[in-house]
């Protein structure tokens, strides 16, 4: 785990919290990304080294859709950047950790990525990410 | 905001996550230290230029054994490094958000913090912290 890649926040209204984060970061988003794979549109905050993600649910079967409904707008995940993403999921596996995705799937923002179940992380999802070389 | 500075992780039994965190990153934590005035007890490990700090409540009335027992183990909060958090606690009220310190309040890890109320950011319990000098 090189660094915290970025953190995703489950928003209602993308438009609203971009204003909102704009005033606490003293800055704009850099980026508003749709994944059509996952049912959101994002947008992306830096904060130095890292990044922060909004997630707005595009479809009610969206997973962020879910959660908020669940548990209501607040942090959906934490990423770390990896060097290597499938190594990272054969290690974690044999270390017990639940992995969602055992062939990393594409994310926002130009990375290969994959989730650990919360169940096996005292509650957090986190998430691998891996640039995508080009 | 210079960086994400850590992700305080609320859990019930810090033996149990220091191992748990251990195989998830490969490495021990670095530190542990008791919060008196927080009524927790917390480790840290290193990420990079980041850190996760998992937090133990060392008493019922702890703000942790509250979150623990309304939301189960999670994320707490997310802090975000200043270089003045006076000056981002005069900046941040002014734009509206909700600071729980208007004076900052010494925390773990030798730091001076302060928090935003959870309701003005997104469902998000945000903490600033500054490096006391030495």
């Amino acid at each position: 785990m090189k660094k915290i890649e970025h953190i995703g926040i489950a928003v209602k209204n993308l438009d609203e919290s971009n204003e909102l984060f704009t005033a606490l970061f003293g800055k704009k988003h850099y980026k508003i990304e749709a994944v059509e794979s996952e049912g959101v549109k994002t947008s992306f905050f830096k904060a130095g080294p890292n990044k922060i993600e909004l997630l707005e649910a595009t479809s009610t079967d969206s997973p962020i859709a879910k959660f908020i409904e669940k548990k209501g707008e607040g942090i959906h995940h934490i990423a770390f950047a990896v060097d290597n993403i499938e190594e990272e999921i054969e290690r974690l596996s044999k270390e017990g950790f639940q992995v969602l995705n055992k062939t990393p799937k594409k994310g926002a923002d130009n990375k290969l990525v994959a989730f650990l179940h919360p169940k096996t992380t005292n509650g957090v999802l986190i998430e691998l990410c891996q640039d995508i070389k080009k």
